[in-house]
């Protein structure tokens, strides 16, 4: 019997068992090719098939358009974090970001380099609690930009905000892209690193309006520009083969338990449970985010001291429950419940949790 | 019995037979963590040692010494092109290139986004079929750049070149690295896609000299300086976990082998088997390269018309000898004999060849 575990890491994440044991039957004879997908060319029959049912399966599942582009890039959201001002800068115009946490800002100390950036909305005055309301979009900027959700904080988006209609609504979904139901219509731009709700680390998806491809400058070098990985489907230059093949495998699997609609009912049960066990804990675990901005998929809490956290995430460990431990800004706990998390997995950290404040209240 | 075929594409490429079961065996549970190495966080102790270890082998394998910095990048090496000129331009100072192909040319345009480019010497006269001699580079340049092998024509720098003491040499390696022993003072900067000769895709070696790091303009975004991944140990941001581990896999197998000394030895007796077929087929196969040019890694040969190339490159695959189809650039064959290829795939290789020239003279 294979050990495994119930894995909350923030990302790299648990991944769809199926996936993996489908990865590991075919890891040496892919398809009956008589090699590995990591050995076979990328502008292969058979790699192209791989590459384009990855897309296929993200255009479905997440019911994009035809009027924009799927993308398979390289170096995280870290990259887009630059790539996004980059391809969608205008003279004059400033860009405008809502500053949710670590992530936001890191986005914003990037977009500096190519212009003026306004902050029209910050939750820093309370570490990041909270996803500020009401936020107004400028009509004369370039483009907005927000983070989805902020893995850190524990903080969600629960409705995206509209930006006017000439303003392209730039969003970093990295940790909770597919989490439920979204119209895709409200984004210009929406990227995501894969290794928290799509696959494994090394490959970065990017769904983009096809329209805003050509307003980047002609004095941009090739690997910077969408437009350059939009007109070759992501095949300019060779593709991370064997991620985008890992995404399709998990993407099947999200497809076949129902798609995203039936992955939102899971995933608001499962995040509904750890919240009740916190709500119901009379102050013993104590939630980090504010109610109205709590994440589906990040659970972050704090218990009374330092050392009791230390003897939780220890005592975890031993119930095989990994990854518990939360970041080093907020400290406490942090359960990462992504699409992969089964039901089983959150109900086993339930039970632990119970146990662990009956034995130290 | 798993189907395995000899797979001579040009990258993604074969590895490691031992390395890829190996990787089958633990992909499920990662050294008894319970989890996949595509599951578990960067920041874990568990991948960090694997990630040291890779950096590890690269170094003691190459011998590089401890004034160079070993990273491991994403994007390919579409994407050091222009990391490249950005990281190592000095203003007033032109970039001088050896134009010895496809890979050299796009490299000089992305050069040419950051200044002005001096193209030393071409070998484009003669559709690149050989590579460059006496090549002098200038000392007022920038750095110096060539582009070690040539996949598509076949040629590989037999002894590399020498630049001023002050002028650092950048060479791209990505289809020739550790194909023999090197000496790595040589180069300022050694850059390499894993997926022809380390390992999988989604994956680029960056070897650079400690020293350049701080030439780069402080007004550059984070993710393009090498210097922000270097100060990291490439754990800035998330890491393509899973390919630097396949990397550190098949790099265990270089080790096992007896090292870079003994693959050369074994890397010359496959490419002499080749071009004997080729050389004493009294011209039914005719060699791209000059002979003093001649790759290690990438064979290239035509037969008498399209259609003969057409036919052997079919019953090739019947004879399971896969991806043997030449670059449309130079047409006819082209077998990628990486690291990786052993010396039974070469034979069979010879075998088939001899029989088909036998069987259609």
């Amino acid at each position: 019997m294979t050990k495994r575990v119930y894995n909350f890491y923030a990302g790299p994440a648990t991944l769809q068992y199926k996936a993996l044991e489908r990865a590991q039957k075919e890891l040496l004879n892919f398809n009956n090719t008589g090699m590995s997908v990591m050995e076979i060319s990328h502008r292969s029959k058979e790699y192209d098939a791989v590459h384009k049912e990855a897309s296929n399966l993200v255009r479905t599942l997440m019911r994009i358009p035809d009027e924009y582009k799927i993308l398979w890039l390289q170096g995280g959201a870290s990259t887009q974090f630059y790539m996004v001002p980059l391809n969608l800068q205008q003279k004059g115009k400033p860009m405008e970001y809502v500053n949710t946490g670590a992530w936001s800002k890191k986005a914003i100390k990037e977009a500096k380099f190519y212009g003026d950036v306004n902050v029209v909305a910050s939750s820093e005055d309370e570490n990041f609690s909270y996803i500020p309301k009401n936020v107004n979009f400028s009509d004369k900027a370039a483009f907005a930009h927000i983070t989805g959700n902020n893995t850190i904080y524990g903080t969600e988006w629960q409705e995206y905000p509209k930006t006017s209609d000439n303003v392209p609504l730039a969003c970093d979904m990295s940790s909770n892209i597919m989490d439920r139901v979204i119209d895709p219509k409200q984004f210009a731009v929406i990227y995501a690193g894969a290794q928290k709700n799509i696959g494994p680390a090394g490959v970065t998806l990017v769904i983009v309006r096809e329209d805003l491809l050509d307003r980047v400058s002609e004095n941009t070098p090739t690997m910077q520009k969408w437009k350059t990985h939009a007109e070759k489907d992501s095949l300019f230059n060779t593709a991370p083969c064997w991620a985008i093949y890992m995404c399709k495998l998990c993407l099947e699997e999200v497809k076949n338990l129902g798609g995203i609609k039936e992955i939102e009912k899971t995933n608001r049960k499962k995040a509904q449970m750890l919240y009740d066990v916190i709500d119901k804990s009379n102050g013993f675990y104590k939630g980090h985010a504010k109610k109205d901005s709590r994440s589906l998929m990040n659970v972050t809490f704090n218990l009374e001291t330092p050392e009791l956290e230390e003897k939780c995430v220890k005592e975890a460990l031993e119930h095989n429950l990994v990854g518990l431990k939360g970041h080093r800004s907020v400290g406490g706990m942090r359960a990462s419940i992504y699409n992969a998390m089964t039901l089983e997995g959150v109900k086993a950290l339930v039970d632990f949790l119970k146990e662990f404040q009956e034995n130290n209240s």
